[in-house]
């Protein structure tokens, strides 16, 4: 197994395990709720903002268990974007990594509420934890807080995305969609890491740029992928944003060219690295995972 | 002017204040996420929560600027769950405090993302409190994410309540639902308020029962407007939760078994003040206002 494989290995065993801490069982009432958040928070998803923030937070020597909770937080953020993105009245996506979406599975009033609760528990997981200091806890909150809000973050961006459905967008609203959708949870995550991991100033400048164009990356490859796979091994329906008329890189500048930008982001990334004085190959591979990466 | 007419004035006034400044602008992008936040938050609600907050808080000596931004978050929490508590695919009101709720003005997906970041901007507005300690915002984020969330708070409850629809309840199983849809965020707001006002352990204590009755006084008189109020009083459709076979007091009881229990309520909450040695007044107000409302 490559160092990077048997990285993201155990970044996903370590995740799930916290999740599993955080999350109420399946046999306790709201039942049906807990199954629900269960369902989509185990549907095989990579952990790949887990694997950033630990990634980061390694790097600058910080104890592996501190990262834990700020990490499957993210993820039940990330978790919750996806189940409220699946809805009928958003995407109207029936299948996510070859399963059924939480509301063909529960509902949907199930699945608001399994979304909405997600995202409680991600602050409350956060603000319970007592490996932390509260200053750092509060430092946590609100910048997970920004990257998955508005005007800014995560939800901003969505409502972008909607505002922009069906009209004709130049390269630099769709990189503001893109910051904000995918990119700032993206940020979030290698910034906390580099906040638990307490790096200085100047080296938490560095991570933001490089996680900045990972973040950038990952949207741009996400909309590579889009085109370039089959339904079957996406586990969702292919070529969906092309015709739903959704801003994407490929659409707008033809495969070669959208290729070639990933290529040039992917060395950004990297090239932000440069004036930290740890080991960041870890960091670079994840960049290069990210550039090449199937579903 | 009664003293709590004034009391309650000054608490919307300094509330609308605070959610002024805390949620963006309707003119910065995107600005259709923004109208939507801003469409309900300044809907005429009563901000029965940061006045039983704001209360409790001044009971015990709080400065009134330490109380603002957790009466604000609370008052985002509740507003995001009246939000999505009012979508087609959950209680599908088209009218709340007489205007066009949410997803009728916004659309459905807008309406989705208006709740959702009312959340987030909850918390974020908690943790960059800067009156507070690191220590005290800490509590106030685990505290109301407990209330707001799930086995025993708001979300659990409402989860309950759908799970419900069409089945003959017991009286026990309906308080739990209350308990959890309107009980939680009450209490919440009680003990966030006695949190920044430092009380001991045992006030604490005191304010948590008085609390947990106000919040079932609320829901029981809730149910009681519900069908004793037309709707045009009520500014939505009323005479709903029975015709949707919804489990309440007065269906399960009849009105006056309903009505003995209101006053029953409203007694226990003002004894558990009893061993409070401050001026417990306006916590007494607050508890019989509540048994009379009128919407």
């Amino acid at each position: 197994m490559s160092e990077l494989t048997e990285f993201l290995d155990t970044v996903r065993r370590k995740t799930d395990a916290t999740l599993e801490q955080m999350v109420p069982r399946s046999d306790v009432e709201p039942a049906r709720l807990h199954e629900a958040m269960r369902w989509s928070l185990f549907a095989g998803g990579k952990r790949i903002r887990p694997a950033i923030l630990i990634a980061v937070g390694r790097t600058f020597g910080a104890d592996g268990a501190r990262l834990m909770r700020t990490s499957g937080a993210i993820e039940m953020i990330h978790t919750y974007s996806l189940i409220h993105d699946d809805l009928p009245s958003m995407d109207d996506d029936d299948m996510r990594r070859g399963k059924l979406t939480c509301h063909k599975q529960f509902g949907e009033a199930t699945a608001i509420l399994a979304g909405d609760v997600l995202q409680t528990l991600a602050f409350k997981t956060i603000a319970d934890d007592e490996g932390l200091s509260c200053e750092m806890r509060i430092k946590l909150i609100s910048l997970i807080a920004d990257a998955a809000g508005t005007p800014a973050g995560m939800v901003a961006g969505q409502q972008l995305d909607l505002d922009a459905e069906g009209k004709t967008l130049g390269i630099d609203e769709i990189e503001t969609i893109h910051r904000g959708k995918t990119g700032a949870i993206i940020s979030a995550s290698a910034l906390a890491g580099a906040i638990i991991g307490e790096a200085s100033a100047e080296e938490q400048n560095c991570i933001e740029q490089y996680a900045s164009n990972l973040g950038l990356l990952f949207q741009t490859t996400d909309d590579l992928l889009d085109v370039t796979e089959q339904s079957e091994t996406l586990g969702k329906t292919a070529g969906k944003d092309i015709s739903s008329g959704k801003a994407t890189y490929p659409s707008h500048l033809g495969m070669d060219r959208a290729l070639a930008l990933a290529d040039q982001i992917r060395s950004q990334a990297v090239s932000a690295l440069l004036p930290i004085n740890y080991d960041t190959t870890l960091l670079q591979m994840l960049a290069d995972m990210i550039l090449n990466r199937k579903r």
